[in-house]
Parts: C-alpha cells; structure tokens; sequence
C-alpha cells in the first residue's frame, strides 16, 4: 500500500486518510478534489501529503471516492478507467444501487468495491476530518461477489486494521433499510429545524428554552444539503414512501390528540420506547 | 433550608436531591412517591434520606414537586394547604399554564413559584438522577410577581446556588414557545422510532445499520409516556399547531421529491442549516 488516493478530502475521505496515514507510515497520501482551497487546507492541516489530480490515480494502490453520491456516478467510472491492474477502488456513497448499476459493465468492475461506512458527524470539510472516525463503526459492502478475490481480501484487511464491522449486503437491499435508518432521520432533523426557525423568525431569544433534547433531534439539520440532495434523488423511491409512514404516523398522533385520547397516545409512545432495547442491542 | 421535601423521586426531583444534599449539607431530604419501590431506591442509592408522606409537608421549609403534570394539578393545592406560612413550593413541569391557574385562588399562591428547569436525559426514576444535572441549564420562571418577596428571593439563591441561568416569561408565551423547542421534539422522535419499529418489525439485525444520527435523532422516544402524555394533554392547542406546521413542512419536502425539484429540496436544507448559528448562540 504505497499511494493512497482520496477524491474528497472532506470529513469522510479526509478521516480515512489520517487513520490510514497513522496504520501505513510508509504510504503517501493524495488529495484530490475540486475545491482547490479545501484541497489546500487538507496539505495545510496534514490530512493528506500532496495535492493530485485525477489523471494521476494511475500510480494508485487505493483509491477512495468520498464525494456526493451524483458526482462518484461521474467520478467513478474515469477512476477505473485511469487505474492499474492491482488497484483497489472503493466508494463511501450512502446509496449503492445507482452507483453499482454505473459500472456494472465496466471493464475494471472487479477493481471496485461497494462501500458505505456507517459513520460521520454533522460537519463537512477538511476540518471535520477526525482520526478513529470508524473504530467500531459499521461498514456495509454490497454486491461483494463481483469484486476480484485478491482485491476483496485486501480491502476486507484495510478495513479490520481500522476496527470496522463488516456486513455484507445487496444494493436494492441497502437502500431500502436505510432509507430507513438514516435518510428519514436527516428528513426529520431538517424539517424540525425549518418548522422552528420559521416560528421563531423574529424571536432570537426563545432559543435560550432549548435544551439539550432539542439539540439532539435537531443535530442533523446542520449536514452539507450538497451531500444530502444527491442521496435523496437517487434514493427517491424509498425515501418517500418512508416519508409517507412518518407523515401517517405523524397525522394519527395529532388525531389521536385532537379526539382527547390520550391513553392511545400513551400507548403510541409506550411502543416508541421499544427503541431503548433495539438501540442497546446495537451498542 | 433545613426540612427539603422532593415529592416525585425520579430523574428531576432526585437530581435536585442530590444537588441540595451536597450544597446544603445540614440539610434533611425527605422524598414522596406513590411508587414504593422508587422510594426505597432513593433511600438505598442515598438519593434521599428518609421516607415520607404528604402530611408530613407541615414541617417541610422547601417542597419541590417533580411529578407527572396532571398530578401536579392536585397534588400542589393539597400541599400548599399543608405548608407552614414562610415554607417555599416550587414544581419542575414543562407546562406553566393549567398548573397556574390550577393555585390562581389558592390563599397560600404567594408561596408557590412556577418553575420549568430546562433539563433532564431520557432516563427515567430514581436511578436516573445524577449531580450537576442543573448546573449550566436554563430555568423559567413564570409569573414571579404572584410570589411573596421574599421567597421569590430565596429561591433565586437556590437556582444560583445550582449554577442555573434564569429567565421570567409569562406562562401562555412559556408553553406557546417550548412546544416549539420541546415538545414537538419529542413527538418528531417518538414518531420516528414508530416507523422504523414497524417497517423492521421482522429484520432485527438491520439496526446494525443505524449509526450515530440515527441513535441521536430518536434518543427521545426513550423518555417516559407517563411524563409526556400529561404534557401533551395540558398543552394541547400550542403542540397541535407545531404538529401541523412540522406535517406541512414533511409533505412539501416529498412534494419536492416527487417532482424532481432537488434544487428546491437543496434550498430546503440550506435554509434549515441555519440552525448551526442558532444552536452556538445557545450555548
């Protein structure tokens, strides 16, 4: 693993490149974006070695796309095209179907790996970049049979020295259960945050009221749109209809107030709290 | 402050418990709560000294209510027929507007102090309670002028004492305003953890894919329904409104979706992005 390459030195790709940086000393690191001032601040801040370009992945023994997911449908195909024999490839798009369908015939399909690590915070840029980003983070690899063996093994020990879980899955699949589990979440966060801000438009001080409850729902609401708008078009289908649930649900409970039962009420946020066990389970 | 009396032994009053307990250490905390068992529990985690009941509130130089809303409503005429002439009440409800005009006639009203410490974690009963837990935090304080002098003055040195920010507002602009940064949080959450329960009913382990913004946006589906039911209810018109503006707002987002419109969805979470500022300023 002597040249790393990352196309989007942002909090995803630039948190690959220190822990990769700190796993490989012997590696050098390459930035690649299109930001020439964060690709800037990433050299200034240590986050990768050298500025590149993509003509130069030719000399890649890795290279991660951590970009919007509309960009890597672009990106990813030139990479492949530009890259050795042994090279590995891998994506941290947070959609996998559209992106798989993009190179599905493409002549260095089994250079690619379908990744998307189950991880990040609510800041963007270089900055945001932090090491131990993935310890014990979840990372799901899709369509992992149409990755060439040799490659598969050496991404599966890249992402075990970084202390990663790994969960195999198809694309359809993927995009569907999270939809689920993080793209309505970032719904539901912005939404929250517009509905608020709206009311309190000329009243700066009510959020001197919020707590930390507030806080934590609304957390969200911060991320890049320009991360967010990609996955919820290519990921449309299931987005909505989780949207559809979460308005029904939504609408009952208003009804379910409106009509004074608030023993159905209670009992809507008695199954709620079954979450409390599901998310131990996880931890 | 010698006699302190906690009537509702859960995370609130425990935390005000143990709070006093280490500023006032000459103190005697005495803890009420229909459920026997969370009293014993505070005895035994030390989160009280003794046992004790209503009647009992006649020797008591403090009294904080942290119950349940609707229980407020009866238990806090009772014990201000019980107190002594120069004895302080305060409660720790997120509704200041039925709970005020439940004691508008009451003749001991100026010994009472409608307070809402904006704090607290999803947790719930005694175990929950923790040092500090107010330390930091802002508290409203709603109608100070219907308080006597002073123990207006008194338990301003209380809320000091515990490092609390204080802020007055009338209780109509209190449950108008927190049903926007509290209570519509909470629905936004518990509504959230219903969906996702439902749709992966049958495929438990999808929740390995849920990350941090998941586990953060739902954390408040954990908090107790014997809480919020209450709260719901006292406050009903001001949540039915925000529940309205938050279903607006969800369905004109999918609207977007469904017509392709990803500029607009970019803008929609553009515009909810500048939650960031607000949230610094808060803190």
């Amino acid at each position: 693993m002597k040249n790393i390459f990352i196309i989007g030195v942002g909090l995803i790709g630039g948190s690959f490149a220190l822990d990769f940086k700190k796993l490989y000393p012997e590696a050098t690191i390459y930035g690649i974006d299109n930001n020439e001032a964060h690709l800037d601040e990433a050299v200034k801040l240590g986050v990768v070695d050298h500025k590149a370009v993509l003509n130069d992945v030719s000399k890649a023994d890795l290279v991660i796309l951590a970009i919007p997911v509309d960009a890597t449908l672009n990106v990813l195909p030139s990479v492949l095209n530009g890259i050795k024999d042994d090279a590995i490839v891998f994506d941290a798009g947070s959609t996998k179907e559209d992106i798989c369908a993009a190179v599905k015939k493409h002549p260095k399909r089994r250079n690619y790996l379908a990744v998307h690590p189950i991880a990040g915070t609510e800041y963007s840029g270089p900055s945001a970049a932090i090491h131990g980003l993935y310890h014990n983070k979840t990372n799901i690899i899709c369509e992992v049979e149409e990755t060439a063996f040799k490659l598969q093994e050496k991404a599966l020990k890249l992402f075990l020295d970084l202390g990663m879980r790994i969960r195999y899955m198809n694309p359809k699949a993927h995009d569907k259960h999270i939809a689920y589990v993080s793209h309505l979440s970032h719904i539901s966060s912005f939404m929250l945050g517009k509905t608020v801000i709206e009311k309190e438009r000329n009243e700066r001080d009510i959020f001197d009221m919020a707590g930390s409850g507030f806080e934590s729902t609304v957390r969200l609401a911060k991320s890049s749109p320009a991360m967010w708008a990609p996955i919820f078009q290519q990921n449309k289908t299931n987005v909505i209809e989780t949207l559809d649930e979460y308005i029904t649900n939504l609408k009952h409970f208003k009804t379910l107030m409106e009509n004074e039962n608030f023993e159905a009420v209670y009992k809507e946020m008695e199954t709620a709290n079954r979450i409390k066990e599901i998310l131990n389970g996880i931890q």
